[in-house]
C-alpha cells in the first residue's frame, strides 16, 4: 500500500526549485523507504515565466496561491518574509492542511501564533529547514535527544558569516574586503545586515531555545552582536592565544537559568566546532544524559535546504497516512527552566583588546580596575603597534566574570588618560 | 491528556541501569515535551541483588523475564548476545509488544527474521542505540535524510578502537601497550576481539547499509580488518604525509554498486572525521541532496546509550498513543542499488609500507611492478631504518587502483629478493 499526497509549493525561488527537483528526482526513493509518496501537484509564484532550472509537470505553475493551498494536502511555504508568508500559512492551517516552512524569521517573530493555529486545526506545521539547512537538528533535538535536559547549545548557523570569518583568518584579510568579495561571489546578500549583524543566527537561536526549554521566548529575548566590527587583529590575537573566532548562537541553562546570546566567540582551536569552516554549519548540543553531540552539514543552499524541506514533507505525509497528525507537535509549551538571565547577569570569560600609551604604570592601572571588580586575568599579551610607536596593544583574557562587572570596568578604563581607542570586547567559550 | 505506558527492561547491566535511571530522572521532561510518559514497571535479570547504583521502585525487580514481557507495553532488550535476547524479542513481538533493543550483533545477524516478526505482529522494533550510542544516527538516516540517495557513509563507530588509536598517536606508543592500559582502565574488554578486530564496527556498518540501500545485507557482506596489526610506524608515516589513521566503517554506492568495508583507513588530518578522538564516535553521511553531513557524540557508555534507548522508548510510546505503530517501520526492503561489489573489485587509494634492501635498483623494481598493473604512485618516501642499516623503509601512496591489482602487485613484490618483511597495506579515503 503506497499512499500518495499532493504537495503544493508557494514560492518558486532557489529553495522552491530545489524542493521541486528533489520531489521529482527522489520521489521513488521516498516511496520505497516509507510507503508514502509526496507528489508535486502545484507551485505558486508571482513570476511563473523565469526558468528555475527544473522541468516541472505541465500546468502546475500558477500565480494563484489560494488555489495551490486549496488543492494540496501539504502546503510548503517558501516565499520568506513575515507578512504574506504568515497569511498563507494561517490560511493553509485553518483549511486543515499540513504546513512545511523554512521561514526562521517568521517563526522567531510569530511562532506562538502559528503553533496556536496549528493546534486549533489539528494540522502539522514542520520547520526542519528553518535551522541549519540540511542538518536534521530540529528532529535530533526534539526526538533523538528527547530524554535529555539540555545544558548547552552552541551553533554556527550562518554560512555567510562563517565563510567570511574563515577567509579573514586564512587570507589575513580584513572584514570589508572579504565581505565585498563574498557579495561578488553570491555568498553574501547585497544588503548583508540580516546575516552579518547576527539577526539570522538569532532567529535560529530563538527556535532552538524554544524546543529545548518549552517556552517560545521570541527574538527579543536573544542578545545579539554581529561580526561587522570584528577586526583582523582580533582574529590574529585569538589565533596566537590558541583560539578561533566564530559567530555562535549560544544557549545555556545553568541551575535553571537560561541565557540566549549571539556574538563572535573565541573557542579553542582544538574544538570540533572551531574546525567547521567555509559555508558549513554545525550545532553542538550537550544533554545531561547523552553528553556532547555535534551535528554538521550545509546550512543553506538550494539542495541542502530542500533535503530538510522534503524530509518534513515526508513526515507530514506519514502522519496523514497513519492518521496521527501532531504526533510530535510543532511546539509544546511546558517550561523546563526557572528564569531567563538578563544579559548583565551572564557570566563569561572575556577577551579585551586595548590600545594604550606606552608609559610606566599603564598595566598596573588597568589591572587594578579589573581587580577591584574581582575580574581575574588568565592571560595578558602586550603587543607593539607598528603604526604609532607610542601606542601599544594590550590583550587580556579573563577568568569567568559577570557581564555587568566587565562593562563597568571598561567604562572606567576608557576614562583613563593612558587609554587611546575603543576597547574591543569579545567573549570566550571553552567548549 | 498525558498517556502512560509501561516499560519493562530485560537485562539490568550497565545500559539497563542507565535506562532505568534516565526514565526515573527525566520522565517529567519527556512527558512535558511529548504528552506521553514511559513508566518503568519491570526489570528482569538473573542477578537482582547486585547494586547497580540506581534506586528503582520497590517490587519491580524480578528474575522472570516472561512476566516483564507480559506486563509491559514496551519491552527493552538489553542483555546482548544472539540467543536468549532473540528469544525474548520474538516472544515480545508475537505478544504484540513494542520492542526496543541496543543489540547490534543480533540485528546484524538476525535482522531480517526480527523485522519479519515485527511486520507480522504489527509491533514496533526500534534500535537507535545499536549504532553509535547516543548519536541519533538511525533517525537521521531514516527520517532526516529520507529524501537523499546515499552516496557515502564513513563511520568511526567503535570507541575502544578510537581510544587506542588516539593514544598511540599522541603518546607515540605501540598497540599492545595501549591495549593493555585500556583494558586496565575499562576502555577495552578482557577479550577485546569484538572491538579491535573490527566486528563490532562491521555490525553497525551492516545496519547502516541496510537502512541506506533497502537490503538486509547481513554481516558476511562486510569486508573486515581490525587494528590489531597496526604499527606505530604506520601512524607516524601517515602523520608525515598529512593523514591520520582511523578504523572506519565504509559504505559507498557508485553507479549503483554498493561496497561495505571495515578497516583502518588513512584520512586527511584536516577532515572533521580525523579530529574525532578518544572514545567519541562520528558518522559522516553524504547524500545527493544534502551533501556532506556529520553526526558526533559518545558511542557507548551507560548514559549516552540510555539517551538513545529512551528516545526509542518515547517513539514507541508516541506510536502507541497515536495508534500508528510501524509509522516508520524498523526496516523496509526496497533495493536502492544495483549490485554489491566483491572486495576484489573495489577501487581505492592505497598506502604501502615495505622493508627493502638498501641496494641499487630497488625502487625501480618495485615501481615497475606497480606500473605494469597500471597502479600509479602519488607519493613515495624512503626512510632509513635505525635497527638494520642495510634495510630501508619505503612508503608509497597510490592513486586509485583496483584491490585485485594491488594484491597481485604485492604478491609479486614479496617474491623479490630485495624484499625483506611483510608489506603493510592500508587504504586511503580522501574525505
Amino acid at each position: 500500500m503506497q499512499k500518495e499526497y499532493k504537495v503544493g509549493i508557494i514560492g518558486f525561488g532557489t529553495v522552491g526549485a530545489g524542493v521541486a527537483e528533489n520531489l521529482l528526482l527522489n520521489g521513488d526513493v521516498i516511496a520505497k523507504r516509507t510507503g508514502v509518496r509526496p507528489v508535486l501537484t502545484g507551485i505558486a509564484d508571482l513570476d511563473i515565466t523565469t526558468d528555475r532550472g527544473v522541468k516541472v509537470p505541465a500546468g502546475i505553475l500558477t500565480t494563484d496561491a489560494a488555489k495551490v493551498i486549496r488543492e494540496s494536502d501539504i502546503v510548503v511555504e517558501l516565499i520568506g518574509g513575515t507578512t504574506v508568508a504568515k497569511k498563507f500559512i494561517l490560511e493553509a492551517l485553518s483549511a486543515g492542511k499540513s504546513v512545511v516552512t523554512a521561514n526562521k524569521a517568521l517563526l522567531a517573530h510569530h511562532g506562538e501564533e502559528l503553533f496556536a493555529a496549528a493546534a486549533k486545526s489539528g494540522a502539522d506545521i514542520c520547520y526542519e529547514a528553518s535551522v541549519a539547512g540540511g542538518i536534521p537538528i530540529i528532529k535530533a533535538l526534539r526526538e533523538g535527544l528527547v530524554s535529555n535536559r539540555i545544558s548547552k547549545i552552541f551553533g554556527i548557523m550562518n554560512g555567510t558569516c562563517n565563510y567570511i570569518l574563515t577567509r579573514m583568518e586564512r587570507e589575513g584579510a580584513d572584514f570589508a574586503s572579504i565581505l565585498a568579495d563574498a557579495q561578488k561571489l553570491g555568498y553574501a546578500e547585497a544588503n548583508p545586515s540580516l546575516d552579518i549583524d547576527g539577526f539570522d543566527t538569532a532567529h535560529k537561536t530563538a527556535i532552538l531555545a524554544a524546543l529545548a526549554y518549552g517556552k517560545w521566548f521570541g527574538i527579543d529575548a536573544v542578545y545579539v552582536e554581529g561580526i561587522r566590527e570584528l577586526e583582523l587583529a582580533d582574529i590574529e590575537c585569538a589565533d596566537e592565544l590558541g583560539y578561533r573566532i566564530k559567530l555562535l548562537g549560544i544557549i545555556k541553562c545553568e541551575n535553571g537559568n537560561v541565557q540566549m546570546r549571539v556574538h563572535p566567540t573565541l573557542i579553542p582551536k582544538t574544538a570540533l566546532l572551531a574546525n567547521i569552516n567555509e559555508v558549513f554549519n554545525g550545532v553542538m548540543v550537550e544533554g545531561d544524559t547523552v553528553g556532547q553531540t555535534l551535528f554538521y552539514g550545509r546550512g543553506a543552499g538550494r539542495q541542502a535546504t530542500a533535503s530538510a524541506v522534503v524530509a518534513d514533507i515526508t513526515d507530514a505525509a506519514l502522519n496523514l497516512a497513519h492518521d496521527c497528525r501532531q504526533r510530535v507537535s510543532g511546539f509544546t509549551a511546558g517550561e523546563l527552566f526557572t528564569r531567563q538571565l538578563f544579559e548583565d547577569e551572564v557570566v563569561s570569560r572575556y577577551y579585551l583588546r586595548l590600545q594604550v600609551k606606552d608609559c610606566p604604570g599603564v598595566i598596573a592601572q588597568i589591572t587594578q580596575i579589573l581587580a577591584s571588580r574581582s575580574i581575574s586575568i588568565s592571560s595578558l599579551i602586550q603587543h607593539e603597534t607598528r603604526k604609532d610607536k607610542d601606542i601599544v596593544s594590550l590583550v587580556i583574557l579573563t577568568h569567568p566574570a559577570q557581564e555587568k562587572e566587565i562593562r563597568a570596568a571598561l567604562s572606567e578604563i576608557t576614562t583613563l588618560s593612558v587609554h587611546s581607542s575603543p576597547v574591543k570586547l569579545l567573549r570566550i567559550e571553552d567548549i
